[in-house]
């Protein structure tokens, strides 16, 4: 295994020259940078934090760390639900939130290059203002992108747009001995040796830290519609997604949701009006709220129209058209609000963001439920149905600390060895981090498990480049 | 450097054990086994060719020759242009194209699963046959799905839908160890540990043998509809390009291609009427061929509509739309058989494959072009307008042995320097195999190349695998 050293004043002195009134140490260091956003794995304070402002700044102090034996963990907004930006080996946080400009717009490769730092609603939000959306839409849009692409994000629009990955053109990168690379190029297509910039997507700063980006674009469609679609259970619900799916109406976003998480989001916001409860006398169970994107409002009648044919078909209790804008808002908003609702409603938590055949998810969802019973944890979940993945939350409620432990471990066991059963993995979008890696292990085996330890080393031979994360344990 | 041994009658006895009647030697071995669809890159005896039915036998061979030394080359129909599946060390060519079966559809998360033998064209048949689309369409029909994953082959309808990568959701590989391993799974987003997936991807046979793909469809759309579009000359067909792209109108497929190449194609083929040659007294230099699919002739009119106004707003002089099935196969026809008709009017050419910012297109042509005067060879090319993947040749014509090289590698060294310098790539779609090296190493720097290396022996230690390909040289 690795050996670190501990952060000398020599060392910190040579990252001050380097960064100029942006290295933190002892009591400087913000409390934000000692964990991420699921406190439940820990809190881990680093021995000082850089906040760069360029590519050279990082590949200098990448040097002196990996001289120096170090560990740098790579970090953007902080927004990571797997532990993977928290210094768990102690060293030196290099924050990329400082690098924040949208550098350039290319109108005729339908391209943007950026600074890792930019978040997401803002290239969004700036993207929009000159008719192009950038499609990747994970439910945090406080993140940056380079932790966007460093997880491989996903997001709502993933069924019809795909991925993050899918949107990565190029990328600047220092790697753990600092030599700065290009990876890719702003082209739509290669086949140019190995892709190291496929293989640095989803690597969660383990391989080199992101320092700018050539994102793709594409033209934003002018109008979106929603439909919110009650079904009497969760069965009849996911029952319905692969006719949707198979009709070539090609929805921009397809999530489910059962009543109570639902209900338990109204609570949080305080706005019941937008699922329907009861219809016809038929209570609802289980909601799909479903996007399409088009160019014109003609269009996307007819495809709701069609759309609406099929899922009355499959059992939908009541359609309703969220076509203006007040209700488009409150019905995503509440879709987005559900990790807080369901943090609001018990006092601590533990996520599973699995992913599986989109065939399997209501029996799989049946299987969690069941865990409830067995032990008597409390158990929400809601998700990608277009996609398969699955955000499913065990809640600590009353427990003691102890039984907390015993129980959400045993629960998390379960529903990852019953993914793996069913040809699903570990997660979906969040990544593994630190919280994870018994899981991956388990999930891959240990051949591949060897692949990704022994390519680590390629790219970090001291090891010293977010330590302890995805296949490599401490 | 790895040693290699030679294949010893003893190793030949242990092949034919494990595979009978399907181990090939000395006369018995097929000629084509010797060479790839570019002659120009050299004929090469393998010492046998194993003509492999499964996983479990191709995992037996690779243990076999793994421990013995011995070169393994997998293969699939041998319709590479870039001399990636050629025994340029001997060894053993293991053929796949016997593992040509559609295993099975899954309609439920739209996706099938085949064996590595199966021909694009085979695949491409029975999903239409049952209302899905398997949209990587390169222009070899005949290669086989492993061969078209492992150098991510592109083709036309990439600008729309993208590269065979997109595709692929899982595959089992067998390693260079002969240890049997499955990357990915049928799920639709991931971020599960690094992408051993997409390292696979393009990696043209250097790291594992491929002999199971689940591969991602979609719903055939229902109607296709193609314009033909001329322009004065190449500069205002490809101006147009970006303008069409950013419209929002999504062409499935966007070709551009010169009037010499196209009068060429229509001598080879002896079909004349496809292609306006003069329009209201102006000749056509150059054209757009652009296919728009959709689910009825009604939206599809609207768009080619829409497309029409952009067009000759850019400057075409005339549209035609191929709306009936002998229009649009004729068309089509036509750009398939470029290569064919370019071979068949010269004695040798040698290709390239580089791809660019669509926006540097045109100027990339026109420095292109000026090498035909510079270095006094015939020079061709046609390409993806949509995604900036050229192909162009060097026709040997009349020229003796000594100076056909010279002056080929002189051109080639020239437009691949010149595609490093404007952002390109050394390969849209067809790879390096053997025959790109150079221009691999010099596109992509030496450290990337060394991480390939590095990453190279990770998969497989002894070199065994496909060797002297890609990265590592001989």
């Amino acid at each position: 295994m690795a050996q670190y050293n501990k952060l000398t004043a020599d060392v910190v002195e040579k990252l001050k020259a380097i960064a100029p009134n942006r290295v933190f140490v002892g009591e400087d260091i913000n409390e934000d940078y000692i964990h991420d956003e699921m406190p439940i794995y820990g809190k881990f304070s680093p021995e000082a934090v850089v906040e760069a402002v360029s590519t050279e700044e990082i590949a200098e102090v990448m040097k002196v760390c990996n001289e120096n034996l170090i560990p740098v963990i790579p970090r953007g907004a902080g927004t990571g639900l797997a532990g993977g930006a928290v210094a768990i080996e102690g060293g030196v946080i290099l924050c990329t939130t400082r690098m924040n400009k949208i550098i350039s717009y290319d109108m005729e490769n339908l391209s943007v290059t950026v600074q890792p730092g930019v978040l997401l609603q803002n290239l969004a939000d700036d993207a929009a203002s000159k008719g192009l959306l950038y499609p990747p839409d994970p439910g945090e849009k406080f993140a940056t992108l380079g932790g966007n692409v460093s997880t491989n994000a996903g997001g709502m629009r993933a069924v019809k747009y795909g991925c993050t990955r899918d949107y990565v053109r190029a990328m600047t990168v220092v790697l753990p001995t600092g030599e700065i690379v290009n990876f890719g190029s702003n082209v739509k297509k290669t086949s140019t040796g190995y892709s190291l910039l496929n293989l640095m997507i989803g690597s969660e700063g383990t391989l080199g830290i992101i320092t700018e980006l050539t994102l793709k674009l594409v033209p934003a469609p002018k109008e979106v519609i929603s439909l919110i679609v009650p079904f009497e259970d969760l069965n009849a619900c996911i029952g319905a997604v692969p006719k949707v799916l198979l009709s070539g109406l090609n929805p921009q976003a397809l999530e489910f949701m059962e009543k109570d998480i639902v209900r338990m989001s109204e609570n949080y916001l305080d706005k019941k009006e937008v699922f329907p409860r009861v219809i016809d006398g038929v209570e609802a169970g289980a909601y799909l709220l479903i996007s399409f994107d088009g160019d014109s409002m003609d269009e996307l009648e007819e495809i709701s129209e069609k759309a609406s044919e099929i899922l009355f078909e499959e059992g939908a209790i009541d359609i309703l058209v969220a076509d203006t804008p007040e209700l488009k808002k409150n019905a995503w908003a509440a879709r987005g609000s559900f990790l807080e609702a369901i943090q609001a409603d018990t006092t601590e938590l533990d996520e599973c963001d699995v992913v599986v055949p989109i065939s399997n998810i209501a029996s799989y969802l049946e299987y969690v439920n069941s865990l409830q019973d067995k032990y008597g944890v409390r158990i929400r979940s809601f998700g990608h149905a277009g996609d398969g993945n699955l955000h499913i939350y065990v809640c600590r409620d009353e427990l003691g600390q102890e039984e907390w432990e015993e129980k959400c471990k045993a629960a998390m066991d379960d529903m990852y060895a019953e993914a793996d059963r069913i040809g699903g993995l570990v997660s979906g979008e969040h990544g593994i981090g630190h919280a994870k890696q018994e899981y991956l292990e388990k999930c891959v085996g240990p051949v591949e498990i060897e692949i990704m330890k022994n390519i680590k080393k390629v790219f970090d031979p001291n090891l010293i480049l977010n330590p302890g994360k995805v296949c490599y344990k401490l």
